[in-house]
């Protein structure tokens, strides 16, 4: 298990690299929800996801050896950008293996932040055929979205600051992919605020950690179908121990009702998130008289959205 | 003219009603326009925009028996919000005339800080003598959205706010509607950091104080075509002086700036603005040659805007 000195040495190790992002309260969702809600903002983190704490986390464990070489991932999403980014920050190559038909939006991103952007089919076996190759052809290291400890540690940061800046919350929702926001945000409530309970937050179309977690082994959701594409991943090995053993129970929420927070978020709060943000939102409002009269901190992972295509 | 002492005693009547709006910083618009920005977030404020400053310097001075009556303004737009809630706040009756037009949405949010809103046709004068009837019939107090010193005052806050957060900002911009923001703001910048040089920001379709500065008498825009739709009113009698006085520049935009510098805020700080709000980078970028290495600070007026019909 992760100890607590690992996520403070992640934490302290990353602290002059990422945003230490704002905590934003609601009066109109305050009272909707009829709980005490605390919004930490990610979507104002470098490259507008929390992702970008786990990538610098690795980067700057990397051995001199392995910055010579670089570092590669594959991603369509904020995993790929953050990567880009902190390996530009350390003077490292990346190269960042994307599905051809992924936006075009989303590959100058990659572009702007200096990495090399491979392009390959749209197929989870093309994908990590064509990382496989970078890495024998340039001996770039894998920087993995969320199945590492490493990255699993630099998550853990975001609900640190959190819990620093907001003592004694009674839950802490968290959307769940992957797991590595969640398992990183289980420790450091586990070590630090040991009285929050933890809870994940989840699309029904993409239900895996909450298949998983009631199944006790890795239910991997197959064909995940939900607006939140931050979300669509399922657990791995390495984060869904920590879930299992540290989480107390996994959110469902509809379509329809993470549409309906995520305009919320933006009508009410005025700031821009990314579908896979209003998921926490989402399942809370979904099981809101669990919430009743309760301090709950919910983390907003992310605002890079396409502009062009928005749900309402 | 309103003095400083004046503006000190609006910002502290006001101060616990309030929010202090943060003030955000963003590391692409600062390599994009070489200048150093600092965006004071109004679109944070109650009821999403500066208004609710001027709205709640002009409520809190109701003599009891004014408060008895009520009070009225007409308003399709931000200044009709913030009244209502101003209102709301102090246990006044409020009447807001509309368009019969406008958007249902404005509409419902008017009602949701429970003033009551008053339809009339969609032309100003049909607005004057429908608030003229609402006066004369409940005794109402009519609450200027801009021309009245109250109302400067209480916009003069957000310049103090900026001031005390960020000193010795090189330049201060501001949009230009009605000049109420932009009266206030260049009030608080002479008594309080003089050395800092005022300029407003204007759309080209409603250019009213680009030529009323230049005339040095007020020359009304009668047909103003914009899509900030909080600038399409043009200066008033009392505001005018301070900007003539007091004001160095008014920077004209093209409505194909304002989109880009709305995309830019939206996409590159993750905040919701209303096209008005964008005005002031549109204006700084369409002459950004004047500003390189220099300390901006820009308000980012209001957050207000249809989700369901962007410009982009």
């Amino acid at each position: 298990m992760i100890t607590l000195a690992e996520i403070e040495a992640a934490a302290s190790r990353i602290h002059s690299h990422i945003h230490q992002t704002p905590v934003l309260t609601n009066h109109y969702l305050n009272h909707l929800s009829g709980a005490e809600l605390y919004f930490k903002c990610e979507n104002f983190q470098k490259t507008g996801s929390f992702k970008a704490r786990g990538a610098t986390n690795s980067v700057l464990q990397l051995t001199d050896a392995e910055k010579q070489k670089g570092v590669a991932t594959h991603s369509s999403g904020n995993h790929g950008q953050a990567l880009a980014w902190a390996a530009q920050q350390a003077g490292v190559k990346a190269w960042v293996v994307m599905p051809e038909n992924a936006p075009q939006v989303k590959k100058q991103a990659v572009k702007a932040y200096g990495a090399t952007v491979v392009e390959c089919e749209s197929t989870l076996p093309a994908r990590e055929s064509t990382l496989q190759e970078v890495q024998e052809k340039h001996g770039a290291v894998f920087i993995p979205p969320f199945n590492a400890e490493r990255t699993i540690s630099g998550q853990a940061s975001c609900t640190m600051e959190l819990h620093a800046e907001i003592p004694a919350l009674d839950f802490l929702l968290a959307p769940v992919g992957g797991g590595g926001l969640l398992a990183g945000s289980a420790l450091a409530t586990h070590y630090l605020a040991p009285q929050t309970v933890v809870m994940g937050c989840e699309p029904e179309g993409a239900d895996d950690a909450f298949q998983s977690l009631k199944a006790g082994k890795i239910i991997p959701c197959t064909q995940p179908d939900t607006i939140a594409d931050g979300l669509r991943t399922s657990l791995g090995d390495i984060t869904f121990p920590y879930i299992r053993e540290l989480v107390q129970d996994i959110l469902l929420c509809s379509e329809a009702e993470i549409r309906h927070a995520m305009q919320l978020i933006w009508e009410r709060m005025k700031i821009v998130v990314e579908p896979s943000s209003a998921v926490a939102l989402a399942g809370l409002l979904a099981h809101r008289s669990h919430f009743e009269g309760k301090k709950v901190g919910l983390i907003l992972t992310g605002g890079n959205v396409d502009l062009a295509g928005l749900p309402f």
